[in-house]
């Protein structure tokens, strides 16, 4: 049971997970922070957390774990502002989609990783936003990832391991840079991809009749584009390396794919269509069917 | 009420059209054609058929109206053994995503255009395929493009718009090159990046944990890679020219995208983001809910 949690950004995934606390009465009492007052005030009215505090300072100093929701690109100076206020048991962890990123700011900001720090990264989310987005059974049946360090405790790691346990989800560990690869690939580069056709298609002069005329695969193909411009700026940029591995990739295998068109290479042109089809078919078998039927990110 | 209506072709589109027409006591009487015995002898026990003819000249010759639900590429093979066995009032139409090239075809079978074929094309699918995956509903409040050529009759016209409505569908026209540059823009180049980033994905290093860590949103962007290679293959030769000119459109944004992330180009990134963000929720805007819920094409 967790004593005091604070949730340092009160949106979808940390409105979430302070009703999924509750619910399965994992947590004594959720308090929250964050810049916008009426966000948080309504917080409270939606019943997601207790009570708020906008000092960070404040709110942060008897806390026994912390969850730093907030953008990538908030996380340093979050810390900054409440590194200097923890309780010496308190565990911190937090809900980036980038790990390496984060644990370079936390080691700027702690001038060396505290042990009681918990990367993690729950894979689970929709493209809407905000605190009225939220609900207990987001983290139910989705993945959460831990990053732990050679300095991360194993009490810390424990106790944000059980947290979201008890929130439902399946928690697994890997190394960061492993973690980021892959996100890369399976989240990062399809949220470009949407992102950049919808304004492709956008620009062009039948932009109108294009949509009209655009059916169900357009629609899910492109559901992702509604995600949060400034969240996918700061994770483009916290995953830059990564991010520009798959890119490159993906860019050139495009071109390959296109000159198979513009030569009409009919061999080729089946050749890649039958190898992603299989790989697909490959994937599609070793998922559950009610949680595809789930919005997730 | 058509009397007596032949579809070559019976999977999805073909078999769920048959379904759609006989729930809506809009045909006396569904023959089927096709290569395959067993698939022919399958749509008959599942009832979408009432029975089927392997010779397409003795299927064709008293047909009333003929839907060619053949693949893209296999169109012009059908319509030379037919075309010499039709009845002089026999409608035909097709349900090809690509217009101008099976028009290109019908035309070299027919040396001219004949008054009585209506190019078609229902905006309606899943990535399924085959009779057993139709359904009557499939083209419930989804779009048929119909692309009549100065050449066609109006009766004929009349006839295939009555057809479609009757299977549930709003019928729209435009003219042939409009149909086949929007269909490259929301479908062929959707298809084609879906292919593209599963093929990647699947051939990197790390791609059984790629896949394994994938959620909801990969889910979605990828489902139309389970579509028909062959299907997809044809599409891409047949509607070469538009695709062409919508993948390098998207391949000259991507590389602008990428070249953002290279830089930390904030505001670039920023704007392209917004931007996308805005024409996708004012697209999703438009769509009714209940359309959104269902698997489309």
């Amino acid at each position: 049971m967790i004593k005091k949690l604070l949730i340092i950004g009160v949106g979808l995934i940390g409105g979430s997970l302070a009703l999924a606390l509750k619910k399965a009465a994992a947590v004594e009492l959720v308090i929250g922070s964050g810049r916008n007052l009426l966000d948080l005030q309504k917080a409270v009215e939606l019943g997601v957390i207790d009570s708020y505090e906008m000092d960070l300072k404040l709110a942060a100093i008897d806390a026994d774990m912390i969850v730093l929701a907030v953008p990538v690109g908030a996380m340093e100076a979050v810390l900054q502002q409440i590194s200097a206020y923890l309780k010496t048991d308190a565990v911190i962890t937090d809900v980036g989609s980038t790990k390496a990123n984060i644990i370079a700011a936390v080691q700027r900001v702690f001038a060396a990783m505290p042990a009681n720090f918990v990367p993690g990264h729950p894979i689970a989310g929709t493209e809407k936003s905000g605190v009225e987005a939220g609900f207990a059974e987001l983290f139910r049946q989705r993945r959460v990832v831990l990053t732990p360090l050679p300095e991360t405790s194993a009490i810390a790691l424990e106790k944000v391991r059980h947290m979201w346990e008890s929130a439902g989800a399946e928690v697994v560990e890997t190394d960061v840079q492993h973690h980021d690869q892959i996100l890369a690939a399976t989240s990062h580069l399809p949220h470009l991809l949407a992102f950049t056709l919808v304004d492709t298609l956008a620009r062009m002069d039948e932009s109108d009749e294009i949509f009209r005329f655009a059916a169900g695969g357009f629609r899910d193909f492109t559901r992702i584009a509604g995600s949060n411009p400034q969240m996918w700026h700061d994770i483009s940029l916290a995953n830059r390396s990564a991010l520009l591995d798959v890119l490159d990739l993906f860019t050139n295998d495009l071109a390959l794919l296109t000159e198979a068109v513009r030569n009409s290479d009919s061999a080729g042109l089946l050749d890649i269509f039958t190898r992603a089809k299989a790989a697909r078919d490959r994937y599609a078998a070793t998922l559950t069917s009610p949680a595809e039927s789930q919005p997730t990110m």
